[in-house]
């Protein structure tokens, strides 16, 4: 990419692991008595802590946003294209902070985890989490890191209803909301894709009811389906044209069910590099957090009244081609947060890569961001910890 | 629905079986020696037997299109709504012919079948079948039915991939081809959400590489996902909204893996009902018909050079929510039959339903099909058995 700015790495990251040991309760009611979070950060926090950005992770990332690590310099975060020395969210200017949000696989407390109550992994019981569990964890997180108030709080698909739900869970701490790609609920499509990879992954005969660890297995056939549903929903169905149309592997049909089309090649080796690596308790409560997301529910469906206490300001990013969470969902947030007389840019980027489109590097969308950071690092921010009485901080751990 | 047109159920039927002993030469190069066709049929051959209309059956339908078993009263037939006395496709003066395709699990020569030269179920054994010979073995049903030109063949989705074959295999044949939620051919998306269904089944453990006969299993869990991924693509994203919503089961959400929302309800009972009845080898090769069909890919990419041949009369038509077989693609077929100088109707009907819609009681679909059948039936036909001399018939079995 060029955006016309030298970019570079954040280079050689090291995660790291705040525990918390005061219980939280669950939106499903249940608590959890006490857990780990693991976060990286980027940059460097400044005097008046002023210059902090949380990264929201969506469905199947974590905590490793940007750089690589030492022993594994292969492993590049997710977002390393966007957070970076003079990408768009420029850590010389911004401290950047990635978690792996509770319920994850990637070292936060998760099904995986033993179940202190058992000595046990979780598995199956671990509890279902949503957006907003995940926001108070990551609220923790920030008192425990010292930070009041979030320069800004983004991310994308998920991510981004993580960025909306922050600025009306807790709208004085956060300056700005970055909401990429993003949808003020599921549609019935999407629950509909969700349930169908739920129903691969819980009827895989390895899946033992989600105690599959305690028999040395994993859904791996189910897990790999779900994927590969996945994939097919972040792709536009032009930029599949585009990248595989009707390619033939060998160039002519042999009438058999071995790889025939190109698109299945993709589909297949995505479904089991993703299986290798990821759990399916954990996939199977992402899932559920997608579905239950829905801020207008306990607001008589008015995603006005939703986000009436919110304070931030708003950039709101949507990808012309994104039939996942389409640009119509994007203005329905839009629409909620001008009814609030909020501050809202909110840009539509024509682009041909789907949803997937968030992650990806182009200009336009690079340069939107990089100028939406660059107003923020300008503009003069509170004194250092203004507003902290009024916030809903539950202090540090 | 009311077209004005007093319409009754065309009441018992019967379905017939047809048995070919002449070999027959598939695409893929496999030779199936002898095989039967079941078939069903509606109304009076007329005099000139220049009434038949051969009703083609799409992913999960068979030669069961109208009416109802004597001893099975609630099992009326796919396309009832269709096709019938006073209905658009009318058995008063029509004869209709349905009929199961080569690799179904309705009765015709298939998978469940067993293999002559083995004693035992074709099984994974059964060749993957294409459009074109479905083509090949209904023009050999033809033959055996005396019937030497259909006013017209006609199908949905699937079966009007056939309709549009056998126009050009077969030009003297079709006086007329009913085109309908149609495509030229198979996208990339198309194919992806066919290649996860088939990896559904394909990796569930009952499946044992289709031989699942033998141990008096089928592999349900696949088949039942496979038939959910279907699901989602026949409805539109509007008509999945209207029907389902966000609508939780319970009212409330109960933070589970139960049942939570009205689409994940309707989802898994498809699934589940669908598994119980449907031969998942069958399901395989019916999804590689659809990926297969292409009939510009020996033309050079060229589908007005594939069509050349035709002569018969169009009708097209396409649903403007079907995003399945979007009416973009549809255009792609009136564009190559105008190319050819062709006769063609075109109409792209606004309904809410996606690719169902075909399927579905629309008055302003039905009285465009039933105008056009009105036109069909009108029209002097040529004298009987004209131009048989010309047909690439092989002649009665």
């Amino acid at each position: 990419m060029d955006t016309g700015i030298a970019s570079k790495s954040v280079g050689v990251v090291t995660p790291q692991t705040a525990k918390f040991t005061e219980p939280i309760r669950l939106r499903s009611g249940a608590v959890v008595d006490e857990y780990e979070l693991v976060y990286e950060t980027y940059g460097a926090l400044n005097a008046d802590r002023s210059n902090a950005v949380l990264v929201c992770h969506a469905l199947n990332a974590a905590h490793h946003v940007a750089g690589y690590y030492a022993d594994d310099p292969g492993n590049v975060g997710w977002w390393d294209n966007m957070i970076g020395p003079g990408k768009p969210v420029d850590t010389d200017r911004f401290f950047v902070v990635g978690v792996n949000n509770l319920g994850g696989c990637h070292g936060s407390t998760g099904p995986m985890s033993i179940n202190p109550k058992t000595g046990r992994p979780w598995g199956a019981d671990f509890p279902v989490v949503t957006v907003e569990d995940w926001v108070a964890t990551q609220a923790r997180l920030a008192d425990y890191l010292g930070i009041h108030r979030f320069a800004a709080v983004m991310g994308g698909s998920l991510g981004a209803m993580q960025a909306l739900a922050w600025t009306y869970h807790h709208p004085q701490r956060v300056r700005h909301s970055i909401v990429i790609a993003c949808a003020p609920n599921l549609s019935a499509q999407n629950i509909a894709f969700n349930e169908v990879a739920r129903q691969a992954i819980i009827t895989d005969p390895d899946f033992h009811g989600g105690h599959y660890y305690e028999h040395h297995t994993q859904p791996t056939r189910g897990l790999r389906v779900a994927r590969m549903i996945g994939h097919i929903t972040y792709l536009s169905d032009d930029e599949m044209a585009a990248k595989f149309g009707r390619q033939l592997r060998n160039g002519r049909p042999n009438y058999s069910f071995d790889t025939e089309f190109e698109i299945e090649s993709y589909l297949r080796h995505q479904g089991s590099k993703f299986s290798e690596y990821f759990d399916a308790n954990t996939y199977l409560r992402i899932t559920k957090v997608l579905d239950y997301f829905d801020p207008a529910l306990d607001h008589g469906g008015s995603l006005a009244k939703a986000l009436a206490p919110a304070q931030a300001k708003f950039l709101v990013v949507s990808f012309t081609t994104d039939w996942r969470f389409s640009p119509e969902r994007s203005r329905e947030i839009v629409k909620a947060l001008l009814d609030n007389r909020l501050d809202v840019t909110y840009a539509e980027i024509n682009a041909p890569h789907g949803h997937d489109a968030f992650l990806l590097e182009d200009p336009r969308y690079h340069r939107l961001i990089a100028a939406y950071f660059d107003r923020i690092g300008r503009e003069a921010p509170p004194g250092p910890g203004a507003g902290i009485g009024e916030t809903r901080s539950r202090g540090p751990a």
